[in-house]
């Protein structure tokens, strides 16, 4: 029936997608519908409930060619089961709005798990902040060294931004975990049916207000896209840090995760981390795919933004979530080399801001002559080939610094300048502390929000399938 | 002084940018951070402040080679007025905070400008569907004739998914419109200053909670552009569809939408949208421009999202502006062929699910087997080379439906098809009647939330140059 | 030894993809390594060509997580059958070169199939042109009735891209199809190799000039990705209009391309079209994810255009050869609707260029004052509500058109219209026919260009794996 | 007449960026037809021709919004002029086939200045190479050291991998300097006209075997963009490096290419390269556009590959030539810290790989059991916190290493190991002197193939304008 390219290249490899990703929540829409239906008074409507919650127990036929696709799979298994049930679940309803229905469940379920990731990586950075507040690092910017930190105010840093990554995440979910239900082919129906119910059954926040959107569009996914790719941007970023600090031995991965080489035996490369780079790159990529797969095409019900899309947003969670997984490994057991980092605090030019604001402060001057006369003091020294650590009162003098020894040698002593900097937002360790308690408290809500809203997907599952709440895997599964 | 390939490629064109862009950001900012250092007792910060109010008046001065950037050429003729002044400014201030403030300032205006046009272009369309809710047309799934709907329900359809774009614009502005003022270079100050005050003045929503966070983060922009990207999708999408119905003068576009041929007499060609497809592509490559520039690059202070990403950004901000505005003149008064419309509803086969749905409550049947009794009646039709409009009695019960011809002869009115479809969401007049007033109140909040942002930031920036609110231009400006 | 995480994420999924796809291309790279040093005298490696060509008969080990990848262990085997043998095979040797050399090899694969694709989608292009020399269509111009030519003449047009698209591929071969054997890490190595014999064996053109290139370059691969990109976007254009012709009835779908619905009965949706769209905007995505996996990473030996490019490489070709076996299989048996084309062509405007074309040539007045003398014409029929086909002798002389009525009628006509276009490259059926013989000697040389390079490197691979080369297989295997 | 909207955001910009850029090749194009049609006989096409060499030579009419475009206001001119002329000028011809050549006049313009920008940048390469060809540095694989090299191997291996880039712009070339001329709107004309005149008049390899492919596709343009972005990442990696470098004090740039800090006394930030990288980030993103332009639209004569896709195409030239402008200036007087480079190999690990092999051709054990023996000796030293530099003969024989102490002090001096590397491509300073030779001449043989095209180019230019060679620009103009 089907032309054999046809069927290679489409309908067998959706079939086998769909049996592995997406047969919960295919059981889990029609069991809505069913339910529903039977509230309205369909007859058979029970009788199809009744039997969804028994197929969704037994294997899943493979693949059969004269099927066209796993919802006629079920259709006909139903159907041989009890014709009338099988014909009352079609009622006011469509492979259209049952597809949309379950690739929005499908990512739900997908943003959850991307979202459980990104907490624990947070948590991951905290921790070691946590454990880091007083190492000493160089901060570069534009590629030079630029001022003493501490690793803590680095991590803190990169998990602020993570923090409005699972924000976005969130935000993403309230126009995600809306119901297509009963929009049958694009305008509803004759039958009366009730789409709060089925929108409720499901979890959904409300029913999509235009029947014609909810099987149309493809905003949902394209904003996903987004959002993956503005978290990947930032952890792609961290990766460059991570990978300079390993190229120069600031960091070291634990065993497991580096390898060797086969002709260099001193190797033991960071390739946990580049491997986590390349699959953000993927990441990104595969959104790059989801949104090509939604331009210029038809606003209406078509297949790219369907499940032709499905393997693309695969692609893009799956790389993403792995990259995560493998940063946090990465950080849970890093081997930091303090004294090394230490030692270019100290040994560098990179507290030098400090003396200008020393200055600054102390002849009441401003900033700007006192920038310009430590800009004169560090010429003063490299044309004698000479470094700052062995700068001398007579040095100052000759740039005309007049500042009392104790002032000017505490100014440039890195662990003073971290010290000094108790701004909001600041690196001073107990500025860092006043954070570490802030940022904990927002993980901790978030994680909050997260249990909540699972906990609330859970139960609808449960409620649908007819099993106790406990027996639905909360955790992610590798089935979807 | 500067390598003449660097001046032409980099310092001129940065110079000229940000004096064509950035100007009344760069002064919000720094006026901001002139009171604060004023509240903090600096000497001079007042007299910067009342420099800054004066100066913002005067035309700033054309590109100069020997002077860096704009900061600079700032600073230099504050230090002319006042050196105190000059250097008071300098005091916990940094071109690495202030850069990325002026962009967030930058990206505030554009965002709500976008806001505006995408609310504009959404009250263009609840008119249109206003006055075409009785507009029968057939849409399409697959590329092929699928229902009788109604123009209004497309658009409405339309309205719904650029509703929750700017719902996206909303919620991105909020992580936008934090303000990263005091972080200085990246560690913020020894000096005691006050980083809420400063963000309070310039209308930010808090100050970044971290330093290293403020200078560093580029995810904010690319959220934005992720945003644009999938607004630019769903509106590639309908311009799909707009020209379809160009091609088949179902749609026509006023006089000066339009342009004719050298060479072909009759051409009347729908350029105003495909204008607006190609702007939407250019957007969503704009976007991409800068995802890449986020891509791989430190997570520190660079030049990658800072001033290199803003020509993209103003490329994205204009080419989507632009499509959208496009798309709303167009759709402000279009020529809507409703009897060619009509024709092909009634002529064709759209409306024969109805049938189907008619059969399965009337038989109680079940839609399974009434959708394969309706396949076999068109089956004999098309066998017989003759229309569905053409269809008897005899031929139903040919196929084994028996209904009574008052019933089907209904069925198969597209326009009985479209009153008959009362599902909430759907399309029967009266339904999207209903949307409409839904539609319309969601729009006058969204109007409401936009005019409340920005007459905030308005007042915020009067009370720095110290003018009165009315001379503060709330409407989109062409220099920004 | 390795952490879950990384074993899970990258080695384990790393081993299932070389031992499904690049096998046969690991053991010609050592098969090709072996004999070369044999000829240079190195002991054992006589014994290890020997031992590769047994061991490349037998199945390859499913992953051992003691184990790190492929290579090692074959090293292992090769060990356990003959430690010297292993030993020699190591010499001069790193995976940095080897997996290069592999993954060359395999895009050289994966390039002839895509070209023997292209190739076939031309030949199909050029048959389905020869059937439809006189089938007169419309063509379009922005989006509107342009004039009329003949299905052939867009079909050339697109196998006249097409043919570009096979060349680019063959230029591309070019780059790709050089030998980094002997880069060993990086630097060569001390021992006496010969590179020139290496590549020779592995039928590449030539060893890469230089060593560091050898491992670290992925221009090849982003090159590639550019020209299937390229080829893409031509077929995304394709599949438009012949979506566009679908909707309209000028084209159907053989039954078994075509998908019901399981709402509306009359369905028959031109699936295989969408999905090829779907999948050159999927190949054009992973294309995007090869080039984000080479930006701004090091020039040196890294995973990310190793290991890690090659899965989206696998879907850009794979996604990519899929559409064009889909669009291949869809014009080989197309239902063309010409009666409905022609009375396109005959009821329209589309011919009127040809008027001014006459009346420029009768009046020698100018092409500029016959356009303007035809629009009149235009415009006085449509104030009119009359047709361009009910157009009088009286509404030409209205005008000041003043031709003789044999004349503008032949004008009129699109079948003369089409007949009189003989411009080289134009569509009147002769031209068509010398294109066609012009066409199909290129298509000709294509083919032979392809089965000539083909042959040569399955002799190469018969002669490292000392099998007759009738068991090479020439054509595509689904094992790369 | 117009739109203001689409006249502000369609018709001005279009008609600025034409003026602005498409002139020359405007007047080339249309002389080149008039030349033709002359020769065709067309009463007036001399007197047109004589015009337009009038024209060309007086200043371009600013925008006038009466006026649709460059076109027609040339048009309006000739026509003033002499009408008979205008009128003859516009016989077979289309702003479709016009314009499709205008945009291929002016990209072979801008690949030329792309090929001498890559030969130039090339040429700075082979010149430092050959400053530095026993420059020790460390080559770095998987972000770790890993062995030791020249600075001229890595500037070579760069260099070889962009003469690949250039033979692609010239391989692309073919493709683009195709003449659409004589397509007209898609199907020819009725009129006599010599297409393979009008080719040759203005330079083009032949002209385009079918009008429809002439006017409609878009495969050069994407062709260039996936060209682009091939030398781009390639690039973007050498930035990398190259700060990678600057990051460490090994690499300082002139002091015309970096800029300081306002706050930092001490930076001297290297941006130039940061720069460099950006406008390669946003040469790629432009390239985006490009494809996106092209994806999913019609095959035939629409504005996306258009005058809409010049912008983007011309910031993907000048992103990309700005870039290759700027590391050519940094790389002409780069700082190259040769003593903290030996000092880095010599201090290291880098070098062990040559005692692997040393011990393996001297013990001719094989690779493999070397490669174990020299890992257990870097484990025995760094379990006694000792460095390679102080390895001692009893260190070896406790791990049953047995060399003579002349050979292993041999192999672990970095300058040894890189001059035994003297495979073809390797490292050694006099392998290197020969591949010097070799790229310098392939230098050469590509600045030939430039000029020879570029005087082809000019006298083309001349002979239509009737002016003096001398007269017509070869070297870059800003104009375009």
């Amino acid at each position: 029936m089907w032309h054999d390219t046809y069927l290679q290249t489409v309908l067998r490899p959706d079939y086998d997608y769909a049996r592995a990703h997406l047969l919960p929540h295919l059981f889990d829409a029609l069991s809505a519908h069913a339910w529903m239906l039977d509230q309205q008074g369909v007859t058979g409507a029970a009788r199809a409930l009744e039997l969804l919650r028994e197929l969704r127990r037994e294997p899943f036929p493979a693949y059969d060619p004269s099927i066209e696709d796993v919802f006629f799979t079920l259709d006909l298994r139903l159907g041989q089961a009890d014709a009338q049930a099988a014909g009352a679940l079609r009622t006011a309803l469509s492979r259209n709005d049952l597809d949309m229905t379950i690739y929005r469940l499908s990512a739900r379920s997908r943003l959850m798990r991307a979202v459980v990731r990104l907490i624990t990586l947070r948590l991951t950075l905290l921790d070691l902040a946590g454990r880091e507040r007083e190492t000493l690092i160089v901060a570069y910017t534009h590629h030079q060294p630029a001022q003493p930190t501490t690793l803590a105010h680095y991590l803190c840093g990169l998990e602020n931004v993570l923090a409005r990554d699972v924000e976005r995440l969130f935000s993403a979910l309230t126009r995600l975990n809306l119901c297509p239900m009963g929009a049958v082919a694009l305008g509803g129906t004759s039958f009366p049916i009730d789409r709060d119910l089925t929108a409720e059954l499901l979890a959904f926040d409300r029913p999509i207000e235009n029947t014609y959107d909810a099987v149309s569009t493809s905003d949902w996914q394209v904003e996903i896209a987004g959002t993956i790719t503005t978290a990947a941007t930032t952890l792609s970023r961290a990766v460059h840090d991570l990978l300079f600090w390993a190229s120069r031995g600031l960091l070291t991965l634990a065993d497991g995760l580096v390898q060797g080489s086969s002709v260099m035996p001193q190797k033991r490369n960071p390739v946990a981390l580049e491997h986590a780079r390349t699959k953000l790159s993927k990441a990104i990529g595969a959104s790059g795919a989801v949104v090509l797969s939604a331009h210029n095409v038809p606003f209406g019900d078509i297949n790219d933004p369907g499940p032709d899309m499905q393997p693309p947003l695969h692609t893009m969670w799956q790389e993403f979530g792995e990259a995560v997984d493998l940063l946090t490994v990465t950080l849970l057991s890093p081997g930091i080399n303090r004294r090394k980092w230490r030692e270019e605090a100290e040994g560098g030019e990179a507290a030098i801001t400090e003396l200008a604001d020393a200055l600054a402060q102390h002849d009441q001057g401003g900033f700007r002559e006192a920038h310009a006369a430590v800009k004169a003091l560090l010429l003063r020294l490299h044309q004698a080939g000479r470094k700052l650590s062995e700068v001398t009162g007579d040095d100052l003098a000759a740039v005309g610094v007049n500042l009392p020894e104790a002032v000017w040698r505490s100014a440039l002593d890195p662990a003073n300048f971290v010290a000094r900097r108790t701004t909001y937002g600041g690196p001073a360790p107990e500025t860092i502390s006043q954070h570490l308690t802030f940022a904990r408290q927002r993980l901790e809500a978030d994680g909050q929000q997260h249990e909540t809203a699972t906990a609330r997907f859970a139960a609808a599952r449960a409620a649908l399938a007819d099993v106790h709440l406990d027996s639905v895997p909360t955790a992610p599964s590798s089935a979807d």
